[in-house]
């Protein structure tokens, strides 16, 4: 498996929309085992994503997807910038669901 | 929902007994959602550890239970440091599963 940890940090006050358009694009997406969208308790602009997928390959592709160029052209205005993102191997837990074909 | 995304660096060479303790306790936790265990692809002794509960009084709840605290008390000797623990609001996305009862 791949996984990815990334915080992304809205451009003021677009945070929800910017959620709203990734969430849009995560729909049954080939490989994708988990991907959660997630608010920042602490810091109002910020996002999170933590993703899970079956390998590296279907996350590199999944960005040829054109459901997935559509929504990072339209999310792109809205980010005012991206935090390090940490790539891991994840080994297991709750919620690793089965790879859309 | 309440998530955490949160880093724990094993005492070296420790990380997949550290890893294989803390996937045994989980294990259809009430109102646990998501649960990933993952290894970092860049620090050979970091785990992370990726939540999404229904509720933090759900994620509190399950520090009480003897099997998540057995599972504390064993890892306890195998963790070098904790990382800081970023508190999220997951808002949506893919391997959400429903909470068990």
């Amino acid at each position: 498996m791949y996984g990815r940890i990334g915080k992304i940090t809205a451009v003021a006050g677009q945070r929800d929309a910017l959620a709203a358009i990734v969430l849009e694009s995560t729909q049954a997406i080939p490989g994708c085992l988990s991907y959660v969208v997630a608010t920042d308790s602490a810091e109002p602009d910020a996002l999170w994503i933590t993703e899970v997928w079956d390998s590296a390959a279907s996350h590199r592709a999944s960005l040829t997807l054109p459901a997935v160029q559509g929504a990072i052209a339209k999310a792109r205005p809205l980010i005012g910038r991206f935090g390090s993102t940490v790539e891991t191997t994840p080994i297991g837990g709750l919620g690793l669901q089965k790879a859309a074909a």
